[in-house]
Order: structure tokens, then sequence, then C-alpha cells
């Protein structure tokens, strides 16, 4: 599959063409956030033709009754959502008479851009009415300054005729969940004014779990030429209408500030005044100036973050898209957030977060921000020590098992093959603290909190696996590995791997931490004892024939065969075969065995790496959206460039050419370190899992070359490859010890040498 | 688990306690039911605590739109339901002014009976009102000589004082479906009238899956001594009020004959006539000779099907009762129905028909029984073909894949572990055309429909197994055997051995087809040379050192613990233990391996039965209703008496006994042949499959004896055992070649010898 809407352009995403059978995906891929709030690309002045109209707040969720076919002991009992809030973008628009509506006024030179570099979503078009024609103009963002101001002009230019225009800006808290699992509203109206400030108090409805409710204000202030003309409400909805009379050639022109105030932070009797103060303050400042502050913040981030890619707009878009979605999901200032697996652009997959933030997205945050950003993902997870536990205990099991979904560490997912049996999510958790030590050396928080994480999964894998008596080792059945198109199988290698790591880890951990911690605890000797026999006398299905680690104990024993031999037709197979005919089929949705090569990519030697890639990858089609970055890394690393760009490409670009032909739900945020890495990780051979800054850089051949900047142990390096040079700046930090190429160098300043 | 509500007793269910905490059981226990319609054990004047209100019509259904947590392809539409359908018992009774709900109503002498010879539902208490008191009886049946009718009978008789009793016959559509997938309702009204007749006719709602529509109207007639006092209708309600002025001594008494007509056999518009004729014939017949009619049916059928169980009164009531709930819910009158999961009492399963039928109540009816009753559960597979043939290419697999749960032969269960995986159901579909075609020694049916339903099937498995190229045999990977404590599971030894015996019998039965036959079918060279590989390469796991076949490939990898070293409160495991447990373990739902060794009896040696009973069994949980009888017959089989015993004790009482904790949702119908299999196949050790007539009978030690009577090809024979003698009659039919402890005799008259 492949569906390319917008245009290539290296700090845009733009296109001319309103593309009314894609407009769902139109709207994924316009998603604007400032970690607080976002939307998708709707439109503010409505539309009637198909689409999903969303807008989410970080945080504010509601645990939707779970929906199975058939219940089994352990299932959590409600599916935690994020859920889709008050549509506050709304201005309706009339002109003589007539509303504006895409899907039915008669228009031309339709533009629409979000413009990656400053965080601003533009679009304009022109309508052909009766005796007139009118130009309209969006300008729209959420302020990465101001977390809690969303901010709307509409400015009307008759270019013929003449006419009365009319505007009404509005806030409405009638929508729906397209995800409800009952079809249920899961918003009550707690208030509503007009006025000098119009406001929508929205609350959750009461639930059955104690989990907690959320109220939420959205306030409005207008500043335009007009007087307000009339106003309106109705259950949930509030409005006012601003009416202009114009001859050709004048301009109506709106600017509608928007505070959105919420229970997270400030009391439901305060939220009112809290908004006020916020939009007061705005509307002071003006229009010019708080869009500045918004820009100088994006500017700073990509000063930071920007990877530049010289030769190939293609990468370079997709590089910036992900960049500026995830920093739009999430940029660490709440430490009661993490990355959604939507972030603001649609409602699939529930929960705050998923495995991916450890795996994917704190390699990532380590190297493009401050350590104290992934230092808030990791205590994210310390906090959520109690739901693990809690996890455990409804299987039965001891210590910590990290939920597969989850706002406050509780399960929510409800398919028992993922939520009791792809229990190697919870390794990730544990690879997250190990990376985090080995890249920025500080081994604090390992041993204050990391410990505590690490001591309750490990005491979860010693549980969890079990002796068998024949074959005298241990082994973790019914597990569901990476590979999600299988399941319930035995004796993952890669589970069996990352835990028996875990318990390794722990127990290194356990020798370094204070006799007060220790003592805290609780771990015996004969507890220690257990782990390592579990270490020593672990199972690892391997074929030494085949010189390869087994995904599984009957992986060999399936019709194995390459993607290659299926028909084009058969692709992406989750959308055209039966999940039986998947199940039992060799083909592998994303990185399995090799996410351990990967993981613990020190501890393979790369004969090891390369039979394994060579058995594994043609087998793989790529269909989670964390396959092909894993894949590219490894691929850089065995020297496959070809491969590897070609899975850069397909990671960097998911979904601005929706190979998944899944978009239109949202985007795959979690994915979106993909690109950064297959470069970074990939392309520049960057390593830090020894301790050690490594790097073995290449150019791709159709690129000129590329730059980045990594944060690593207090210094800011620059590294810029070309196909003669690297060069490498330390630009902040005191001199730097660097693997180059496997040599030994010291970048005190600049180091510039030929590429190998 | 046990818990025993009601008395021992050879012919009755009888108890004099009103169990307020386990009503719903209670009312399970005492449901009755002609084949055509029945009911839970509700009462006619109400009840207002916790009750289950369920009335039924055979193969009136509804397709309820799927309910899963996550969307598989493949998954069907919708999950057809037996839906609860007008309650047409109800008669209110007011005693001066009070309304009788025993929930609330003060009463003493309470007695309820469930007569099993004559098919009757009696019940009787007396209330305590100011100043008065009233002995309360009722008399209920659906009558088996006129399947279209149900009576009820109320009689209130003053013990003490005076007063005036309204009783109110009513017909009531206002039911809701305990099982409802997204809590709508399945009915709506079509007409209701009162005056003569009064009716209710309610039509299922539309639905968006093209299933039929069913109609069903319901229309009463009373006879009583009073004048009809008054009338009501609301929306899906009609009732009459009749009011009797009492003094002590003197008796209201009510009949209220109800006849149900159904879209199924009469147009909508002719059904109000329908009832009209079937009422006054009823009514003209009178009360008395009604019931006669019904009771000789009831009768006739304990004459051919009663099994006599000397010294053990326990046993003996569990028999009759299983018996009776059996053909209370089918006795092949209907070629379009089947043995529903629940029967009429209860909701719980859905569907018309699992494969339980094929496996374990064809073996009962082909003795039980004429044979055409067999061949017409036979036929209704046949005539199901198509959805079969459908079943197969939702997964993208040739042939013909019979469902888990099915109405029109279309799947409709929702787990992808069982919809998708439990595939050894089709195994038994071919089985049962085989244990027909021995039993009767009449080759018609298999050869002019039997084989086409074997050549879908066998076509199936061809394209469903896989060849290992590592290991050059075929498997079959992906499966859930009969054990559903395990799934997903590779080359489950059951499925792999029937597949194989599948693919055999198709190819013995296609050398006996006409030449017309064979030509219609188009079975080519090349699909018979491949099926006849596949048979030669069938992978099936074994263990030498055992000496066992394996259940599937990694079975013995597990931590191996006999159900002895469990808690006794972990049991039932379903309901104690998480799925993650329960699937990890090595304890066993219901026979596997030993389903096989049971259904292909004659193919594998004592020694090979034995170490595989001895291995598996004291690993099974029995927690299926499907499991004892096996394991009961085979322990028979080779000379385990005890647990033979054991076993017969938990199938023939599993309801009355409540083992599974879970009858209160309805009975166990399709399982409630255990207890006749594992006396007439267990203790007697009647066998068929070879074509002969084979019986090794013994009798349990505390019994004095049993006798039964078995139709077989064409004769019925009598055998009579004790335990010093064994005494074979023939009732009717040519002289039989039998098989008695290994010596061929045969039975012209009478034939008596020592037990051995």
């Amino acid at each position: 599959m492949f569906k390319r809407l917008f245009e290539i352009d290296p700090w845009k995403v733009k296109t001319r063409q309103l593309d009314v059978e894609n407009k769902r995906l139109q709207e994924s891929l316009t998603s604007i956030g400032n970690g607080y709030m976002g939307m998708r690309g709707n439109f503010e002045e409505g539309y009637s033709g198909d689409h999903h109209q969303g807008t989410y707040i970080a945080g504010v969720w509601f645990p939707d009754k779970t929906r199975v076919g058939w219940w089994k002991n352990g299932y959590p009992e409600y599916f935690g959502k994020v859920i889709n809030a008050t549509n506050f973008i709304g201005v309706d628009i009339v002109i003589n008479g007539e509303k504006i509506d895409l899907a039915k006024t008669k228009h031309r030179d339709f533009y629409l851009e979000l413009d990656m570099r400053n965080g601003l979503l533009n679009r304009q078009y022109t309508v052909e009415l009766a005796g007139l024609e009118a130009q309209i103009r969006f300008e729209r963002y959420v302020s990465v300054a101001t977390q809690e101001l969303a901010l709307v002009k509409v400015e009307v230019e008759l270019l013929k005729g003449q006419g009365t225009v009319e505007l009404t800006p509005k806030l409405d808290g009638n929508v729906t969940n397209q995800d409800s699992n009952y079809e249920e509203l899961f918003w009550l109206e707690k208030n509503r004014q007009l006025g000098k400030q119009p406001l929508l108090t929205m609350e959750t409805v009461e639930n059955p779990f104690g989990t907690p409710r959320f109220s939420v204000t959205t306030a409005m202030k207008v500043v335009t030429s007009a007087e307000k003309h009339s106003q309106k409400e109705t259950d949930k909805y509030v409005a006012e209408t601003y009416k202009y009379d114009l001859s050709a050639h004048e301009t109506a022109c709106l600017e509608k500030y928007v505070a959105v105030v919420t229970s997270r932070d400030v009391l439901e009797s305060q939220q009112a005044s809290k908004a006020e103060k916020l939009l007061t303050k705005a509307v002071q400042l003006g229009w010019g100036p708080l869009k500045a502050e918004h820009s100088q913040v994006w500017q700073a981030r990509w000063e930071k973050a920007d990877v530049v890619i010289e030769g190939d707009d293609e990468a370079q878009q997709g590089m910036r898209f992900n960049i500026f979605q995830l920093f739009s999901t999430y940029y660490g200032e709440d430490a009661r957030l993490n990355v959604g697996p939507k972030g603001f652009t649609g409602e699939k997959y529930g929960g705050a977060t998923y495995w991916d933030t450890e795996a994917y997205i704190v390699p990532m945050y380590l190297s493009v921000a401050e350590k104290e950003v992934t230092e808030q993902l990791l205590k994210y997870r310390h906090q959520q020590l109690p739901g693990a536990f809690h996890n455990a205990k409804q299987q039965g099991l001891k210590g910590a098992l990290y939920p597969m979904v989850t706002f406050t560490g509780v399960e929510c997912h409800n398919e028992w093959e993922i939520t009791f049996e792809e229990i190697h999510r919870n390794g990730a958790i544990a690879h997250a603290i190990f990376n985090y030590t080995s890249y920025t050396g500080d081994e604090n928080y390992l041993l204050h909190e990391g410990i505590d994480v690490l001591v309750g999964i490990s005491r979860f894998w010693a549980d969890r696996v079990h002796f068998s008596r024949r074959k005298k080792q241990y082994m973790i059945h019914g597990v569901t590995g990476p590979n999600e198109y299988e399941n319930n199988v035995n004796n993952n290698w890669y589970t069996n791997t990352i835990a028996t790591w875990t318990l390794r880890y722990t127990l290194d951990g356990l020798k370094k931490v204070s006799k007060e911690k220790l003592a805290e605890l609780k771990v015996t000797e004969s507890e220690m004892t257990k782990w390592q026999e579990i270490i020593a006398k672990m199972y690892f299905p391997k074929d030494e024939e085949l010189g390869i680690f087994v995904q599984h104990d009957t992986f060999l024993d399936k019709d194995l065969q390459p993607v290659s031999s299926l028909n084009k037709e058969d692709l992406p197979l989750n959308q055209n075969w039966s999940w039986d005919k998947v199940l039992r089929s060799p083909f592998i949705k994303q990185a399995d065995v090799l996410q351990g090569l990967y993981f613990l990519n020190h501890k393979f030697t790369t004969e090891e790496k390369q039979r394994n890639f060579d058995f594994y990858e043609p087998m793989t089609v790529h269909e989670s959206s964390l396959s092909a970055c894993v894949h590219s890394i490894l691929a850089a690393e065995l020297g496959m460039e070809e491969k590897a760009v070609e899975l850069y490409a397909r990671t960097a670009r998911l979904d601005l050419d929706n190979y998944n032909n899944d978009t239109e739900d949202g985007l795959h945020i979690t994915s979106m370190s993909g690109g950064w890495l297959s470069l970074v990780h990939g392309f520049a051979g960057m390593r830090t899992l020894t301790g050690k800054l490594i790097f073995k850089p290449f150019t791709p051949k159709n690129w000129q070359g590329y730059s980045f900047k990594v944060n690593y142990q207090e210094r800011l390096l620059q590294v810029k490859v070309d196909h003669e040079r690297v060069k490498l700046t330390l630009l902040q930090g005191a001199p730097l010890e660097v693997n180059l190429y496997g040599e030994q160098i010291t970048v005190a300043d600049e180091y510039v040498r030929q590429v190998k």
C-alpha cells in the first residue's frame, strides 16, 4: 500500500487538493498538538462529508466498560480511553445566508499547509456564490508557550460582489467517541455561560470502577471589528455570532482565543477564573506577539533536534514530520503523562502508553532532549508500580507485570493473548532503565527508584517461568512475542532472553544499592539464588544447523516461505487474510528475535546478527509501525545499505505515505522515533549500550549527506556526515571519548576524518 | 463443588423447600419441554426475588451483533441465539387484595415436584394472610401429544377464613434476554387481542444480516367457574381477570390452555386461526383426557428407553433425569432442529447445535430410538453443507468446515481460538456417519448424502494441513483440541488422528459410491493421491519412553502434576484461576487423547488405552460436562470399576448435584446422554464400531443390577445384568449375533449366562 496526499517539501506538509475520498487521512496528517491538547486537522467551519471530528486533552480519559466475546478470568474490567472532548476550534461561516461547507459549497484554489517549523496549520480557498466570490483563510495553532491556549483566526475577503458575512465562533460539547464500546456518551454538561467570556464546563460521566472523573472548562474570547450580533446556547453548546457587511476587497477578520483548563490542574470551581486570566493576558498580548512566542519555542526545539538531510527531500520531510508529531504529543513537561499510541490524532488502541515508549521513544529522547525528559518517562513507570503488582496478582502471579495498555498502571486491554501473554513488555521497562543508565552514565535513578521496578519485574519472571523436569531447564510457556502474528507460543526466544537479562541486570544492580535500600527491598538470599538458577538453566531455542536463534519452540515446523512468494494483493496480511491463516503462516509482523539483537546489540556477534537477519527479515511483513526501524538499523550495521534505506523510507514516511493503510484512524505516534533511530543508530551507527559512545557512519547513495545533534553524558555533539567526511563537533561540555569506526578518539572541539 | 437441592426419588425431582438463595438453580432443574417449546421452572404467579424468567421456542432465534474485544478477520458477523419468548405461563394471584409473591408473602408447606414419568410439573404451598389461610396448587406441562399446547392449572383452596380471590391469566411479551450483547430488545408486537381468545403476536426485530425473522402467536383460552371480571391490555401484554368469593374449604380452579404457533410452520396471517383451532379442540377434549394423551406418549418413550437401576436411587434418579431432559429437548420430530446446548432451560452458549450432538447424542439415540431419528440429525448437517463451505472460505480454506455454533450452518461463535481453531469438530461430524453406518449396517445414507459431507470435510483437512519440510511430515498447526484449557497448539494428537481417519474413511466410501455419484462429487485422482499421501505422512506426536500419544507438540514440557496436588479451593479452575494460569497448566478440561481412544476404540490395544488413561486422567479436572462419561467408559473397559462408578455419578448427576457450579444458567443438555453412555458403553461394555454387537457387562458393587433396551440393526434387545447373571432378551426382530465376553453367541429369544 502506498498513498501520498501531500506534496514533498522539507518543512511543510501541504496540498492544493481537498481530498474528499481521503478526508480522514488528510485530517490525521494535519493534526497538531502541544503535549497538553491537540486535535485532528478538522475544519473550523465544519464539514458535512465523511470525516472524523476529534479533539483530545492529555490525561483526560474514561474507563469504558470492557467488551469481550467471552469473559476470561483475569480480564481488566474497563478499557481506558482518551476521549473526544469539546470541539473548541469551530467557527461557522455564513455568506449571504449560505453556510460554507466544502462538502457542498462550490470552491476553488484550495490550499492546506502544516508549517512544521513554526507549528502552524493554515488553510485557504475561494468560494463562488451567486454574484459573489470570497477568499477564506484560516490559521490555527495550539500554543507551546502557554499550553492551555488554542488560537484560531478566520479571514473572509470578498473578491467580487458584496454581501453579508456571519461568523459564529462556538464551543460544542456534543461529541461522540468513534471508539466507544457501547455507544455511550462520556460527557455531561456542568456549566455553560455566554456574555463576556462564553464557556462550557463538561465533566466525564460517573463510572463504576472508581477511577477519577475529569472536568474540563473551555472558554473563548473573540477579537474582531464587528459588534456581537447575537448569541445562542443549547445543551452542551454556546456560540456568538458576528455580522459584517462587506464590499469587494473588504475583509472580515476574527481571532478566536480559547483557553482549556482541566481538573487535572485546577479545581472545577476555579476553572472559569483561571481561563479568564489566561484569555485576558493572551488578548492583551495580541495575535502577533502570541504567535511569535509560540514559534520561538518550536524553533528552539528544532535547534536541538533537527536532522538535516541533504539531497533527499522525501526523506527530509518524513524525518521532520515524525519529530514534529512526536514533540506535539510529548515534550516531557508533565510527569503524569506519557506518549499515547495515537497522541491527539485519533482514538484507536486506547490507553496513555504502551511498551513502545521504552522500546522506541526513550532511546531517541535520550539524545534529543535533556536527560530529565527521559527520567520523567522512567518515573512514570515507577509511580505505577502498584498497578503492576495488581496486574500480576490478577493472573495469580508474584511481582510486577507492567500493562500492555494503561492510564494508571492497571491493565486496560481486553484480548487474552495480549493482556495475559504479551509479557515481554516487562523486559522493555527494565531495559529502558539500563539504557538510561548506560547512556547518561548516571546510576542515581537505577539505585534509588529503578531498582524497585527491576526487583518487581524479576519477581514476576521468577514466578512466571516453570521448570520442565523432562528437559531439566526453565521455560516460559504461553506467551506472545513482539510478533503479534503468532500467539500463545512456548519459549519465545526474545521473551526468554529479555527475562533472563532482566534477572541478571537486577542482581547486578542489587550489588550496588545501599544497605538501607537492600533492606527495604526485602530480597532474600534464597530469592537471589533462585534467580541465579533460572539464569543458569534457562532454555533458549536455537538451531545449530541454521545457526539461528529460534523464534519459539515449533517455529521451524512451519511452512517457511519468504514474503516475496506472496501475491501483492495478499498484503497487508492483516487486512486480507483470516486470522487463522495469519497465525499459522511463517510471516512475521515485526522484529522478534531481531528485536533482541537490537536491544542487546552488544551481546551478539556480527555473524549471529547476519544469520538471524538473513533468516527472519525475508519472512517479515513489517505490518507493525514498529518494525521497519529495527530492521533498518540492523541492515545498516550489517552493511546492507539498500535494505536499510528502503526500510528507512518505510518508517520515516509510514504515515505520510500511508504504508499500512490505516493512518485515517490517526498517526502512529509511538513509532515516530523510527526515522530518527534508523538514521542515527542505523546510518550513523551510534551505540551507547556499553557506556561508550560509538559511531560507524555512512551516507546512503542517493543522499548528499546528513547531520544531527546528540546529548550524551552532559555534552552536546554535532555529527555531520557526507560521502567523504565525518565531522564531529563538540558544541557543549567537556572533551569526549568517542569510538569512531572502531578507533578511540577524543573530541575536544572538532574532529574530521574520511568515511570508511 | 456439590449442591443438591432436590430429594432422591427414582421417578421424581422434588423438594419441600423454596430455596431463595438458589432460585435460578431450582428453576433450571425443574425445566420442562416438548421438543417444540419449553421453559424454566418459573412460577406462574410471578416472583420478585432473584430469578431468571425464560421461555424458549425451538428454531426461533435472533442474530445478535457480534461482540468482541478486537475484531479478527474471518469472525462471524453475528452470534445466533435462541431468544426468550412471550411468557405464557403467567397467572397472577391476588387474595383479599394482596398479590401472592413467594419472595414476600408468608407461606408454609411448600412442595415442588417434577414428575418425570408423566412429564408434569406440580407445585403447592399454603399462604397465611390476615385472618385467612389458603392452599395454592399448580400443575403445568407442555404437551408431547400436541406440540403447540402448553397447559397450566391453578387451584386456590381456602383453608381458613373467607375472601376474594382474583386470578389473572396473561400473555406477556415484555421479556429480555439475559444474554443480549448490547442489551437490545429482540421482539416487537405485531398484534394483540382480547375477547374470546386473547392473543399476542410478536415478531423478531429487523436484523442487518439477512437471516429470517420469526413471528410467534401465543393465544389462550381459560376454563373456570367464574365469569370474566375484567381484562387489560398494554404494550406486548394481554390479560383477563377472574374473581371468586370463597368461604373456607371452597376452591377456585382455573385451567389455562395456551397454543403457541410460529412462522416456522404457519403464515403469520393464519396463526390466530390455527391457534383457535388447537385451543377449541383442546378445551373440547378437556383437562383430563388431554393430560392422559400427554402422559401416554411419555410412557411410550420410557417403555423404549428406560434404564432400571436396582439398589441405587441416586444413580437411578440421575439416569432418568438426563433421559427426561434430553427427550424434552429433542425427539427427532423436526429435521430442522437439533439438540441445543441449553435446550429450553437457559440462554448461555447460543446456537442450535455443537459437535456434542455427533459426539455424544448420536451414539445414544442410535440405541434408544428408531434409526430415522439419528438419520435426521445427520441430514441436518447435510442440509447445512453450504454453510460449512462458507465457513471454510471465510478462513481462506477449501472444503467444508462445520461450525462450532450455528443455526444455519454458518458459524456464529466469536472467540478466534474456538471459531478458527477448534476444528476437530469436523471429525465428529464425519464420525457420526461412520457410527450410524456401522450401527445400523445400512450404507444407504453414507453412499448418497454422507459422502457429500465426507468429501467436503476431507477437502478441508487436505487444505488445512501443511508439509513441514524439516520433518518431512504433514502437520496441523494452530488448533484447539477437545481440551479447551489449552489452545492454539500444534499437532493435537486427537485432531491429527481424527483428520487422518476422516480422509481414510472418505477414500473407503468413494470406492463404494456409484459412478454417477462419483462424477457429481468431482473428486480427482490427484486429489485422492494427495489424501493418501497425507494419510501416509501424517505426524502423530508420541512418546516412546512413556508409551503414550502426546496431547500436542510441547505438552510434555509442562510442569506436569496430578489434580490431587491442587488445593480444593482452586477447583473448579475455570472459576478460580486466571485464564493465563489455566492455559499454562497441565490440567485437562475434558477427554482429549482419550476422546480419540473412545471414538476409535477398536483401533487401539488395551495396553495403549491403559497407559494413556493412567497418564492423562489424573491431570483431568472434568470441568466440561462432556468429560466424565468418556472417562467412565474407558475406566470400565480397563476394569477400573471404582473410577468408572465415580465418573458415572458425576455425569449422571452433573446438574442435579451442580458439580460444575453453573447449572443456574441452565442444564447441560448435550451431555445428558453421558449417564446412559457410561452405563451402556461403560458398565455393560457395549461396542458397535466394528459392525458387530459386543458386550462385556459388570455390575457396580453398590448396585444390585440394571437393565436397558437397545435398538440394533432392526432388533430390539433387552439387556439385564446383576452380580450373577447376564440376560439378553430379543424383544423384536430376527435372531442376532452377539459377542459376549469375547464369545460369539446367537440370541434368538433369551440368552442367560454367568457374569465374567
